[in-house]
């Protein structure tokens, strides 16, 4: 099996790094709203967290920027977002270990990844499906800092990341329209190794992912 | 209707540029060798060709390097190739008009992909539905000469093009072994702009695509 690291770089995988570097002890990811819900009900704890196409989700306590979590508020955060949570669902039915990688964490996540000792994957969110330079550059420097043998995207995404002069310029690259609405949190997320926390997947409690360090 | 263009460039939409080139009015690319020969058997007619992991198919009269197609045998060419001729298929199904791009007509088909007035979405073959370098090389070659607007994955690929020195290089950076077994078919599709043809879907014949000029 595989070691697959899920990069959503604006901002999931970034949120998640910060949220647990500040104290949380677990991020639950859900993919649906509704499962959110759900969970926090059933724990009786839980702080919801997330976003909807870069838009708050009415009755959440948080959005999904990660300068919203440099104080813990509990010990287990629930987050729902668009794109990067959906990830880390799909990818934990393909993978052994799977990490959740940004440029934040991204010397510690490549050492957690090449100890892992099996094949990396580093899997996209992207948006809606369809691939993204943000999260593109993030793979490619992930990809680069391995080492190693690369599979064809591997490389074409380490080739990428090479053409932009800073990881600023990388992140900012994307058409995406939605981007517009993050303001400085693109500068944040554009920060390399400034956090150690290597989130991995501990399991499933029901259908969300529970990640932890 | 975006307009398609597929690139399969070693070697299937490069041969059938080659072969529409040389003299054949048309090629129909079926996606499975049965259905190859059940249309020949149909048409009364027809030079088969095509290949199946680098390998030619037993019974076959002619494999898929573009060197074979110097001289029509016929007028119709029935065509079964591993990777292309399935993402011809599969293109028919989702775009008004499905061009058939390489670097051997790499300027003839940016133009008439440009004079078609509708967004341009570069499908890229691939091996086995994974990305390849020497797909992405060609694909970055025809959306930075198209110009316009790009998406973020054709933005990457103009991005990927533009790391290699030349159009080998490109098209040598493949981690596909099956390459090695190409030989001189790889020097021969890196030439660009050489023919003139513009291959383009006129219909479905049964399950076939026709390919004409």
């Amino acid at each position: 099996m595989p070691t697959a690291v899920v990069v959503d770089v604006l901002r999931a995988t970034s949120t998640i790094a910060q949220a647990l570097a500040a104290g949380y002890r677990r991020v639950l990811c859900c993919a649906e709203i509704e499962e959110a819900w759900a969970l926090r009900e059933r724990l009786g704890e839980g702080v919801l967290a997330g976003e909807r196409r870069a838009a708050a989700i009415p009755g959440f306590d948080l959005g999904n920027s990660p300068r919203e979590f440099l104080e813990p508020r509990g010990d287990t955060l629930i987050l729902s977002t668009t794109n990067g949570t959906r990830a880390i669902v799909a990818a934990a039915a393909n993978a052994g270990t799977v990490l959740a990688g940004s440029l934040l964490n991204l010397d510690a996540v490549v050492r957690a990844a090449r100890e892992a000792g099996s094949d990396v994957e580093v899997v996209c969110a992207g948006v809606e499906g369809r691939f993204t330079l943000d999260d593109a550059y993030c793979a490619g420097r992930i990809a680069e800092l391995l080492g190693g043998e690369r599979s064809d995207a591997a490389e074409a995404a380490v080739r990428v990341a090479r053409s932009f002069g800073s990881a600023l310029e990388g992140l900012r690259a994307s058409e995406n329209p939605l981007h517009e609405k993050l303001g400085e949190d693109v500068d944040w997320c554009a920060r390399e190794s400034v956090l150690t926390v290597v989130p991995r997947l501990a399991g499933m409690d029901g259908s969300a992912t529970e990640i932890v360090v």
